[in-house]
């Protein structure tokens, strides 16, 4: 215990609002989406990736790298979205062991009317509060951190870069 | 749709980044407290608290706020914590209707022991990524965001402000 590197008052207070954040961040994001959308915010993000995807479908192993997400919670979570038509499932034609996760015209719909919303409440809590430099700066202390934390083929670009 | 403020690109990947950290940087914390210390950071994050408390006891209310986890989830917690020794409860002698979370000695001698290697996880994580003019420009961004998502009585001081 002679060799630990206790923080600093300045460190501990920082390190208790990433935490604080952490914690709250994910709980008020889930809270608008699911009385404006009835969908979790990482439902949403399923959703959303899909839209964003040529032929508006991925592969599920790829989905779960690009949520940060474990498979069983991923395949919980397309099974809740199926359940709902929001999305099919189908054998990958390259690969006939994978499953591809589709987004029907229900769940295009879905990220279409959610959208607006969802960016108004993420301006509202994060980017309305922050000047543009802070902005710039929270990017790269976030890229470092995830450097760290996450590095390589858990955030795959390139069109989900992070 | 056509008055919605869509997120810049610049925005759009700090959005990415910061919901990537809420996402993986909770299952880092847990992974190391769970394999050094059989704790979970919420866990240890509960310990910590009462460890630094007059007394090593808090009321369960004031736990909860502390630690922004609701009443239900707090109780399981402290349940499971009782169960190996390292909590009691008790009536609050100042309000009958309360319980009280007390540290045991087994839960001091357990913060003891796995403060070192997660303070050493935190720097390793993500304060030896920063610089300090990184960490104070964080400290700033974080109280801005916190501001707006959990205003007030959410994080009380002072002895754990945020």
């Amino acid at each position: 215990m002679e060799d630990t590197r206790w923080l600093t008052d300045e460190e501990q207070q920082v390190w208790r609002r990433l935490v604080h954040l952490v914690t709250v961040l994910p709980a008020a994001l889930d809270a608008q989406l699911q009385r404006d959308a009835r969908l979790t915010h990482f439902e949403y993000l399923v959703l959303a990736i899909l839209s964003e995807t040529p032929g508006r479908s991925r592969r599920m192993t790829d989905l779960a790298g690009l949520v940060n997400g474990s498979q069983s919670r991923l395949s919980h979570l397309v099974g809740r979205l199926e359940r709902r038509g929001l999305i099919h499932r189908e054998r990958s034609t390259e690969d006939r062991r994978g499953s591809v996760a589709v987004l029907t015209e229900a769940g295009w719909a879905a990220v279409v009317a959610a959208a607006p919303g969802h960016v108004a409440h993420v301006r509202s809590l994060v980017f309305d509060q922050l000047t543009p430099e802070q902005v710039r700066q929270l990017g790269d202390t976030l890229a470092a951190m995830l450097d760290r934390i996450a590095p390589a083929d858990s955030c795959p670009g390139p069109t989900n870069p992070c």
